[in-house]
């Protein structure tokens, strides 16, 4: 099995991923048989759906490979990166191994660097730029203005045109590096009743957002996402999929809303809102995570992988129809606080395409037979049997003939690779954290 | 004191409200003298204030004077309603003793009767016709096609058919007595992943209203009401603002968004929502109560009367800014199970007068003030001493200075109506629930 | 294969089952084979876990096999049962297809009937009965006392006694038909702040309870049932697992606490309720069911299979580890609303199975040290493994073994019973709620 | 009007003090005579009340007087406190003004200092030390064992020691300084399912709070405290009452349950939880904030006051019926994000003895009339009374009459003290978030 491009440098040995490979390939073809003959019987070619998940890829958050943490504390893993050329050397090991990352995104200023430099390190590993990342919810050293009361709907003119100028930034050091679309997720808001004016603040949301847009190059996409709290505690500017479609709406048609799984109010069906933004055009992607009471910023499919299962539901059954413009970008976006982010990265890659793959097993036809009959109960019945089919072998199969591995913590943990790094990355102090 | 006409019916007895005013009479002023004072140290004119709350009405429901229940049991009270002339004859109680509410909304088939005789039944007692609010959650006696699965939303054209027609009868009912509006909630979703498809149901739903919408007379208004859930527990067409907003959008300028305070996720910021749809000329109006838990339909302003104050600060805030199209309908919308329903609407429909009478106390430009410099304690301070003000001085010369009781409930248990009630309506037998 | 007993009757042919599973028998052993393999891999023997399976048992609720509703409407079904003694036939149902619901519980006073006939009735078709359940959240006709404003908890010590004997009644009738458990839910609680004394409310109940207890026959357990709201709207006396333990505590060692997965507060870890409750000797059993807002009362494991799985993660830890007194009673408890109420049961039973099957397939060796090494990803990846290996060969290989249906919907729906029993028992007029 | 003492140190200038209470002190009396003839109506007697509330204290955090974040960033504000001598600086300003906060309360490491120096910089304010506060939830430098994965709970012996010995050592700190309790919130938990046992860590959970009870003097409290989430994401050790429940009772006597408001589920009613721990005997005291989402920190009773009220309305009840063991701790915890810490705290400790004050207006014989005849609307209206009743001239009388500000903020920002501490403690940078 061959990899991308024979250029492409590796930095988990490739022989310790044929060894840890070779464990595992005795049964792979065996299980992968008999999952296919199982889905013979169901009139589903396991080769077609191995293809597709072949072909489905999720992006990385430079950030994500740092340890994250709470305002209580943050206690940073051994071989923390440095800087943004250690954190693309993190995300060249996820991709190596799952095949399923090739592109990384960038948040400024936290990853701001020489632009050649950074495609060079890149390209090296065959990695390409996703969304970049702009950050108005906490000061820069050296900036002028503060976002303390927030960014781009700050009262101030002057704070608010220094937030619309980085985001400008982003978009031109995007422009230098490959990227096609720029995210905003700002923690403009309010902890008060009265602290702001609702409409006043989104009022000059608003035009901030129409003066990023107009610089948008006309190949690139504005995404814009939603959070119902947090940082802010009372209100926030765009505390849900509403105020977003509002203004996707009222930006353009470059405009669109991207859907991070967490940011949403307790219960909320988050597949719903999925499929209404599809029906109007309007979504632009996601921030993959998972949570039991907040932005909790867990792995993604770790608490309730059903609920992936049923956004991915959506996702398939729009790409299967043709929904116009339909074209949503997939990133990861979590906190690990408690694990090597490699590792969590590399494991909620393969639980987005699990759920991908799930998806496309669902029998769409039978699927819509009983919707159209009220038979509720084999409706849900015929969700519930592709979700309960075991596509393990599917996915190990892409990582194994896409050159990756069948088990990609196994490979990464027999690579020592953190042991490694953490020689040459020097031990952060733990504490950071301790605001309360 | 004078109430609205002479030719007005009371059915609590004229005397019995003099003689309970009397006993309050006394104090009132001094009361009201005092907070004038009070208020006049704050540049306010406590009898702009008095005039404007006089001013303000807000509807009640036909069907909220019978006793409500859950789906585990119903407790009837003693002199439930008969039929809608009874319920009339109840909401008439309810405007003689606090004067805030002279309209009354109808549901049908519920309140279905002869034009004539509920348009005299009415204006017997000084009364008149808010929204009129179609029921196609539940299936009447001879109705062809069940809504089991679903109303304007069905997957089936006869049923959806059925549904519009019915609302095209409440709107032909509604003309000939002075209505001028439609309400419709429906409660069509799912109780399964899978059970609907979100997409095609809500395509049907929007089909449908849109036929609704074409039959409305040019000066009516169309209000849809989102609710998160129940009777539909996985998903429904209309589960928040969002859709509601896309709807009204989709529909037609005469098309509004409902905001009923129980109809959302847990920590919502339902005065936000309300300010969004302010902004985009898109609130219809309210349907008023209070809830802990779900869509508990309690009475308004009895669990967080914060919160309905807050609300009252963006309706306030519209009012004196002078919002485009700004007109909402006040309506009370609650399930009254171990109170005597009248004595809650009248406590309710003084508890949405009191949220008024308070925002109108909120210093704006101060507030103003304090928000465009980021002052955020001085700014919550400023709404939270308008709120803490007690302004039952006010609404008490309000209800006095027109015709009605200054203690509603007193005069009301005084003069002894339910007992009365009671004797003429036969008891209905304790149950009905029991579903589980 | 052979079933239970030759003299058990049959409501469903025995040709018809036979010819249905005729039509599954070829894959299911290559099926069960291939599982076997790949489990036989991880160290586990499928037979093993196949017998475990086998002597699982779950009870259906007699209340369950009619329609549900909610206050807003009920809708029902053709064919609904009469009595009980219909329900009870379809119970038989289940039970004949399913393999895994022997027990039934009974409703009193619902399903209040003459004790040999009940029996009569249960052994022919080789059911026996459950948990009793007492009913003091609804007026039964002719009832002295009103439970309006509460049962067990009243103000009123009549109101009181009354509900106390009614629930000795149900201890009694329980002797005579075999059952071992008496489950009290009540609706008792408020609506309003204020509207009781937290404190005086549950002396009241505790002392009642008191009294109930002292009536219970040595070998018989009390389950006590928390629940968040519903039909009480602001609070209820037994609001939470920590009063539920209280009430456990205070009464004595034949007390338990009865956990319903519906009754909790948004966002709760039920799991870990269901641990402590082990820990300390008082887990009584489960009512099963799902829900995605609030007691929905859906399909057991429909909305959140993961959570369902990680309870029956914690009964299969407490099971194997012999966690002292721990002897759960397991129950289906759910609101068939928009499905044929026999169909949902038959799956419901199936998923619990399901749960029940997977949780026994996690390496307890390999957690347990991972979690004490804090290898957080590896742990929770070892229940993953678990819950995604499909074990439905097992669950089917076990019905097909036990005489039952691999396929239980399809032979139910090949054989008519529905339309069959629909021919004898008349239609109800659809409607009853209506309450609003 | 005259202070505490003679010798106390005031750092608001006393002339400030007096020329803006003379600003006010025209209308005040006025406010007080026209509130207190509305309540000698109702039979109560202000100046009863006014005693009553003149000896009502809540203590300060000393971390309060920083300024909050949250893991996005944290935005300081000018004169931020350097160290502990800084911060009881800082909190003497708030007695001085309030008259209302006498105590501090202590976190230890972050405020280890010499006892005698500790003493003496209180003192020379009058003031004194509350409970003590632990911190196993951040890595202190130097310390060997990392709480990463837990501290009094986790899985190896020697950091369980580690946490353990670091209460006692608070213990011992707050001995010389005259503290009487020591209160435990921990961030142990886990953020994936699987992570950790739950049985097992609460056992040495339990094992490890017993060996610091053992500590205890015997005039001390051990307060624990409940978190649903946050730092852990999957579960919490002290995840909610019912288990902090547990931990007092298998503790010891004075072992006690601490209340945080902002630490609960969606939903859940505190006041009930409230009303529990008082009747069995295990309430141990409060840390007071508010919250709209999770555990917010906001500023007490600026989100929901109603609530506050309903709280206070246990605590008055259980005062007044005499409670056994009844004795609760009053404490501010909130993070001060968006205003000046000074500020805000001064404005919560008011807004505690706002509740305070207005739950000893309930008449709470009739309450217990409408109670036991189950006239919920005016058992209700009740509550609602008295906690309308705008009680600010009975807080403002007390403050003045003790020597406080009869506008604490005016006084405070008339006096500059913001200012002139950021002349002294010098600014610190911006940031220290970024965690994401």
């Amino acid at each position: 099995m061959i990899g991308e491009g024979e250029t492409v440098e590796h930095l988990i040995d490739l022989d310790i991923v044929e060894r840890e490979n070779g464990k595992r390939i005795g049964a792979l073809p065996r299980d992968y048989e008999a999952l296919g003959e199982q889905l013979d019987r169901r009139g589903i070619a396991i080769d077609a759906i191995r293809d597709k998940v072949a072909a489905f890829k999720v992006a990385v958050p430079s950030w994500g490979v740092g340890t994250g943490g709470t305002r209580f504390a943050r206690f940073p893993g051994p071989g923390e990166p440095r800087d943004i050329f250690d954190k693309i050397e993190d995300c060249s090991v996820i991709q190596q191994l799952t095949r399923a990352t090739p592109n990384v995104s960038l948040h400024i200023p936290w990853d701001k660097a020489d632009a050649n430099r950074l495609k060079q390190s890149a390209s090296r590993f065959g990695l390409g730029f996703d969304a970049m990342n702009s950050n108005t919810f906490s000061d820069a050293a050296g900036q002028k203005q503060s976002y303390k009361f927030g960014s781009l709907s700050h009262a101030d003119a002057a704070t608010r045109q220094q937030a619309v100028e980085h985001n400008l930034e982003c978009i031109e050091i995007g422009k230098t590096i490959g990227s096609k679309a720029l995210t905003i997720w700002i923690g403009d808001g309010s902890n008060f009743p009265g602290q702001v004016n609702f409409t006043r603040q989104f009022e000059r949301y608003l035009d901030a957002v129409k003066q990023v847009y107009a610089a948008l190059p006309d190949d690139w996409r504005l995404f814009t996402e939603h959070k119902m709290y947090e940082p802010a505690f009372y209100s926030t500017v765009v505390q849900d999929w509403g105020t977003n479609y509002l203004i996707a709406q009222e930006t353009g048609p470059k405009a669109y809303c991207l859907v991070d799984l967490g940011h949403h109010a307790p219960n909320v069906n988050i597949e719903m809102i999925v499929a209404r933004l599809i029906q109007f055009g309007k979504l632009g992607g996601f921030h993959f995570n998972d949570s039991k009471y907040g932005d909790d910023d867990l792995d993604a499919g770790s608490i309730d992988p059903y609920r992936l299962f049923l956004i991915f539901n959506e996702l398939v059954d729009a790409e299967l129809n043709g929904a116009k413009g339909f074209d949503p970008a997939h990133m990861l976006d979590q906190s690990h606080n408690v694990t090597d982010p490699i590792e969590s990265l590399m494991l909620s890659a393969t639980e987005v395409q699990r759920a991908y793959a799930s998806a496309l097993l669902v029998n769409r036809k039978a699927l819509e037979g009983y919707q159209d009959t009220n038979d509720a109960l084999m409706a849900t019945q015929t969700l519930k049997t592709a979700f309960r089919t075991d596509v393990e072998p599917i996915l190990a199969m892409v990582r194994y003939q896409s050159g990756g591995a069948i088990d990609p913590v196994a490979a990464y943990r027999a690579a020592g690779y953190r042991a490694k790094v953490a020689e040459e990355r020097p031990a952060v102090a733990s504490g950071g954290g301790g605001i309360v």
